[in-house]
């Protein structure tokens, strides 16, 4: 089963407290998601650029060998996102500095004719009427699962209580899903979610982890404990593709398998938290260039032994 | 191996935002931890209270038939320590709202003759010079670990540094790791706490679960993942008595066994992880008096089942 991911490439100016600062570095919620999903199998992506996207930043996102570029747009005379972010001490937290939205304010990607037939879809963060236009173009999904901000929960909530309807699952953070539903608690907050539609809920805590709320149970899973954090931008996004991407390969070993019950979502979490805890280790896609599977396999071993009780 | 604590037993007035107030209930770090451990094993106490300690509250910590109240001494003219606190809407911070040392002023408790031979001591929050004295009347001990607060670091550090040296593991808070090193990344200051001396140090997250940094690995575990917090009081020493008894437990069973090793320790915490998520359904030992052994082991499977990677 195909894995496609909608969202943002963008270029990113990133300030860190102890790393330093490092401008015009290849960002974005797709890039993130299909650099970290290609681990795991091939992964389509429908986003769009602008004619001042830099070819080093093309070469990066080829150098990913799964990554299928057939949906991104180079728009001429259009300029790509760009974000520039200060993180805080703690490295949880950060200010955006600026916001260029770019081609963000255009028609969004046309999912080209080839895509059709993705079976794992994940919507990242973006307007949730443009992640519902793009679930329309998807129409042999067996899985759909959408990212969100606190943003739209701010400005468009019809409409993100109306994409919460046509998806499987929601992924967000942990401050948001407060936001979303004015609860305190975790669980409380996600079980609420549900009311309306979603089977399950993943709420990202950063260094703190990840809590799944599901129809058919709730699950808890640490952070990988990461004694350096270099840059924690993607974070999130990497940690959707790798849960994404390990829920597509499951899928493609096995097409009878229910791609949202609660123990492949809590498995693919551990995926996912895994690769994220490669992605932190540099600025932009650095550290996943240069990963190899052998480490990824190590480090899921070691997190496993980790929480391991027999 | 018998396990022994030495802390407070005192009379607690708690508000929450949501479960209301309860005032006079029966509280402190001894009687939290040592309930949680009885359910292990045996667990000795060593603690002062004054003449006007309720005869209620002296039944229900008979109630937990594991503890042994040979060390609890009640001081003719007395007053018990009692202690006011009030939660904010995330259940996880809180504000002392009073102090009565009473006792706390007073000489330490004397460690019984026949609580010499005791294998594994945990010495609750305390001045670090009074854990530095108890441990001396502790000369048979297999395994040490001290539980200390941001108070200690800051007006008695040399005391503290000089405590290190002499156990064998630290529990202290995620907040307080930072205070205690000025190092933001939870890994980076439990290894830097290393350097004083302790073999290993677990740091407490509240809901977001405890890290154990050891001079032979790192490991993170959630929390269980709760719905409704009644009051947190007593979570951290809960989680330090179902750690300490399970360690206890297993040297009863196999004398050779290694209590402060990395593994043992890491499974250990899983223990004190699940019997502190009763501790918080209910005020002060009300859920733990009610708790079943059936119970206790049935969601430590489906806490080890939330984890399991397979």
């Amino acid at each position: 089963m195909t894995l496609v991911c909608t969202g943002t490439i963008g270029i990113d100016t990133v300030q860190t407290p102890d790393s330093g600062e490092r401008a015009d570095i290849l960002g974005g919620s797709c890039t993130y998601f299909s650099a970290a999903a290609s681990f795991y199998g091939p992964v389509r992506i429908v986003a769009a650029v602008g004619d001042d996207f830099p070819p080093e930043h093309v070469e990066t996102i080829r150098h990913f060998k799964g990554i299928d570029i057939a949906g991104l747009e180079t728009r001429a005379g259009s300029k790509t996102f760009r974000w520039g972010g200060r993180y805080h001490d703690n490295m949880d937290h950060r200010d955006t500095l600026f916001t260029e939205l770019g081609v963000l304010e255009e028609a969004p990607p046309t999912v080209p004719e080839a895509y059709r037939d993705s079976g794992v879809v994940f919507l990242a963060n973006s307007h949730p009427s443009i992640q519902a236009g793009m679930l329309e173009q998807l129409p042999n999904r067996k899985l759909a699962v959408a990212d969100t901000m606190d943003l739209w929960i701010e400005i468009a909530r019809a409409e993100l209580d109306g994409l919460l309807g046509k998806v499987d699952g929601l992924v967000l953070n942990y401050d948001e899903a407060e936001q979303f539903t004015g609860k305190k608690n975790t669980v409380a907050a996600g079980r609420h979610m549900l009311d309306h539609g979603p089977r399950f809920v993943v709420i990202k805590k950063g260094e703190h982890g990840a809590i799944l709320v599901h129809r058919d149970g709730i699950a808890a899973l640490p952070a990988y404990p990461a004694e350096q954090v270099v840059d924690p931008t993607g974070a999130g996004d990497s940690f959707a593709g790798g849960m994404m991407g390990a829920i597509a390969r499951e899928l493609s070993v096995d097409a009878s398998l229910d791609p949202g019950s609660f123990d492949t979502i809590r498995r693919a979490m551990a995926h996912g938290t895994v690769v994220a805890s490669f992605n932190i280790e540099a600025f932009s896609l650095e550290r996943l260039a240069t990963l190899t599977v052998d480490e990824l396999d190590a480090r899921f071993r070691e997190y496993g032994a980790m929480m391991h009780l027999g």
